[in-house]
């Protein structure tokens, strides 16, 4: 059994964003050597998702618009987890969107359905943030 | 290590529906052989889900009047998606119910609690979709 | 490939709670002798979760208010599901926090970012519960 790990570091300078990661994990991928496999991606921080969905803007507006109507950054006092910070809202953001996904790997590729994308969802940004990769397989 | 890879077909005549996928997902344990490892089981398309939950009617029911509320199908003109689609509200509705599910293998049985059953949620069918089994282990 | 299974047992004497299991996952992972692999940690029972965000008790209570806000657990009579049970919201709301997690074992440790903590979330507590660990690796 093949393993590979990888840390990707992103600095978002918005507090949310979503980003296109699958040309960084497709990287990883190849330098892995794995063919058959399992690969995870997850957000090493906890205000942070890695999910897969389209990559088409007018869904990241909706996702965004959307996240916001069921946990709204503001006002930050309702929040208990507020008390020196405010960033509540984000750790209730991403557990809608999920920490992690994991990916088949077959023939050496991300076995993806035709619209499958990764994606990083930054709930609290302007600061230095990574996600894991880890491949297993042969 | 062993690895095992099958895509089921199915095709929902309506638009939203929740389907029982358990029995095909161990028809493809048995085809792999696999006594111990993981079973990865994700939808191939990003307006559905592979998720595990109670076989029982009222519960369908239940989690689709909910996903409506949290995210209604209309009006269509709500979601910026909805351009030349009218599938925006299930690509919220499948991130609220997942993804995928990864299943421990052992002893050549899915690894289940008492009530657990591996489901398709489908939110815009009246097409095929397909969902992918990985499995990996010895 | 090793392989490793064990079964925690649980019983909150409460409906709700939020109890970090990591200690209890570490320990597996010790037992397990696995240096490179990943780690399945799911909830067995399908009125509870296994999710990975802060321990921070300020935290616990936002998730609390937030979930009862979005599936409220009374009055009971609005799920279907409770024909003989009291715990349709208890579906719902599992289905947010979500069954699993999957942790990159590296280095023959769980591979976490700063403050990634492994929670067990109760919805329909007051009765024994088993979370599943599941390593498999070399």
């Amino acid at each position: 059994m093949k393993s590979f790990r990888e840390a990707i570091t992103l600095n978002i300078p918005k507090r949310r964003a979503y980003i296109n990661i699958t040309p960084k994990v497709e990287e990883c991928l190849k330098k892995s050597g794995v063919k058959e496999g399992l690969c995870l991606v997850n957000a090493m921080h906890i205000t942070a998702s890695v999910y897969i969905n389209d990559n088409e803007p007018g869904l990241l507006q909706d996702y965004d618009d959307w996240l916001e109507k069921l946990a709204p950054h503001e006002p930050i006092s309702q929040y208990r987890h507020n008390g020196y910070e405010d960033n509540g809202d984000a750790h209730l953001k991403r557990q809608i969107m999920g920490r992690e996904v994991v990916v088949a790997i077959t023939n050496g590729k991300l076995d993806f359905g035709p619209w499958e994308q990764i994606f990083y969802g930054e709930f609290d940004g302007k600061r230095e943030k990574r996600i894991l990769v880890k491949i297993i397989g042969e």
